[in-house]
């Protein structure tokens, strides 16, 4: 750190992504993306000559024709749409614009929760979950500030219910309540339809996961049209082409190809069950996920271990430093293929161990 | 405005992009973009199959291909280099980061420094440039904060010398001097040397202009290991993943032709110097730029008519509303041809005016 750095940020932790190993021999079941590639609508979109040499011009800062895509698949206006450089970006703008009066969020969830409140100096909650980590909804009533919850929750897999959502909103009608749904189309129920009641409703998604566009950083916010305004008028005062060109033409492309993603989102669910299955055959406690991951521990190897002697057979999964959870590992759904690959290795990883 | 938004950005003016036309109709001279397409290497890497299919893939957060490129091209370490999501970002976690004590900025300069300053609250003064709109290089002493220059300035299109900027950087050791290199490329004298001398020299760059890449929003600063240092610290704390891996891999293919670009360079320096005989022919005073635009007015006809003028015939300039500036025009240098065409609509509207 520079003497120059502002004190504020002195004692800043920043977040910690997955491992990005530059070689590509590792199974890579450590940040939640796709196995599958782009559709072919999306690369034939990325792969356009006239989209690469229209890239003399700056992107649409309104970013019109994405929105529009995005307002008709989920029948909402323009106006209640933002687009983003990835959801994270969202979530910043969220903390920077809304958490004027604190925030609350679980104590297991995305990790980047804490580092945007300590980045934007907000008083935060971390509000634990049940010993089975379910979310008490109860438990973020009467907090006075902006609720957080990813919904499925990461790394979990957990999901609250449509109504608690709701009853979180009609509560406290004057703070934002933020539902991060980067997980939801694994199975999970997505609260957008209620942001059509609900003016302090802010639902954040990505096509990182379910869309296979993760290196493209596209993320987008459903709301009413005045907490669309406000992320707009921080987008604007801060970096207004934030989405460029050739990513929103992939994003038009993959909304128009929704039957290819959700044909992939079916499979990685098939291929989830199949896995939950097999990690119980061999011992563990799988939460019962409807993310495109699992979470899971075993009483036969410690999650440490596990993740260690998985990287050294060239497989990485998400380990997390966390006290509570630092018997579980966090696995993200791959190809049928790379699973059984996982299974056979954990197999022999277990049999090892066992014959020490 | 919502009744959510934080009360600190209530106030917020926030930055107005130049229009971005939605039809092709218009001869756009309004946002400095090149008149060229992207070379023929870029435009490859954009359109590479493989590129598309690893879009599934988080893009690399450490960029280190590019960076090892930027850092080869400028002959210094991949520790002196950031890059991101276009060089607003930069700016915007430079005023963040180093501008505790507060700012200083030319009067008439980048508008998008006063909206950093009143977004992260900081304290700023504007100082008046001449007369003539040179920099007085003295007027930046001892003023106790970070010092932002854009050098060439825009919209006047002069520069500063190297010696001001060293002799800037010696002076007050303990802030930073951000150079805004945005228009560098087109004849003027990048202050990245210096960077080895100075650890408070933040010098900042663009492939928006003279790499025809405004539409892939890539931007990069060079400075000591300790400014970057906290640059990364900024952007791991709110958008890890902040350049897409095609904008990546078409950084990495400009910079391997920068022939090409260089050649683009030379080409728009020849059509400005053109452009500024043939302004100054029609009666135009204009302010001898080292950038791809012209900053011109004329005794002839109002700046804000000859703008609206210009419209009509659909050829945009840029007219700021700043009362010191009001009878000036930004005209971006853009191929001979439209150039031509610009001049040919000039002369109309002046005969126009004149016959009234």
């Amino acid at each position: 750190m520079s003497r120059y750095l502002n004190q504020r940020f002195r004692t800043l932790d920043a977040y910690t992504p997955g491992e990005q190993p530059k070689d590509t021999v590792y199974t890579k079941l450590n940040t939640n993306e796709s196995p599958y590639p782009p559709g072919p609508e999306t690369q034939k979109a990325v792969c356009s000559r006239e989209t690469a040499q229209r890239l003399r011009l700056y992107s649409d800062p309104d970013s019109v024709r994405l929105k529009d895509a995005i307002a008709d698949r989920y029948g909402v206006g323009k106006s209640n749409v933002f687009v983003s450089n990835g959801s994270d970006d969202i979530l910043n703008f969220a903390f920077m614009a809304f958490a004027e009066d604190g925030a609350v969020f679980p104590d297991i969830t995305y990790g980047f929760y804490p580092v945007f409140g300590d980045l934007h100096q907000v008083n935060y909650t971390q509000i634990p979950l049940r010993e089975d980590f379910t979310l008490n909804p109860e438990d973020y009533k009467g907090r006075g500030g902006m609720i957080v919850i990813a919904n499925p929750n990461a790394p979990t897999g957990l999901e609250i219910r449509q109504e608690d959502i709701a009853d979180l909103c009609a509560f406290d009608p004057d703070h934002v309540v933020l539902i991060d749904e980067a997980y939801v189309d694994f199975g999970g129920t997505s609260a957008i339809p209620l942001t059509k009641e609900y003016e302090n409703l802010l639902v954040v998604q990505t096509f990182s996961k379910s869309r296979s566009l993760a290196g493209a950083r596209l993320g987008y916010a459903i709301a009413s049209e005045t907490l669309i305004g406000d992320l707009e008028r921080i987008k604007y005062s801060t970096n207004p082409y934030n989405v460029n060109s050739i990513t929103a033409a992939a994003g038009v492309a993959a909304i128009g190809e929704d039957d290819y993603y959700s044909a992939n989102c079916l499979r990685t669910m098939s291929v989830r069950e199949w896995t939950t299955v097999e990690l119980e055959k061999a011992g563990f406690q799988v939460i019962p996920s409807i993310a495109n991951f699992v979470f899971a521990k075993s009483d036969r190897i410690d999650g440490g271990t596990l993740y260690r002697k998985l990287k050294e057979r060239k497989i990485l999964i998400r380990h997390f430093d966390n006290p509570r959870i630092t018997q579980y590992n966090r696995i993200t759904i791959g190809t049928q293929e790379e699973m059984e690959r996982l299974m056979a290795a954990i197999r022999e990883i277990l049999r090892e161990e066992e014959s020490i």
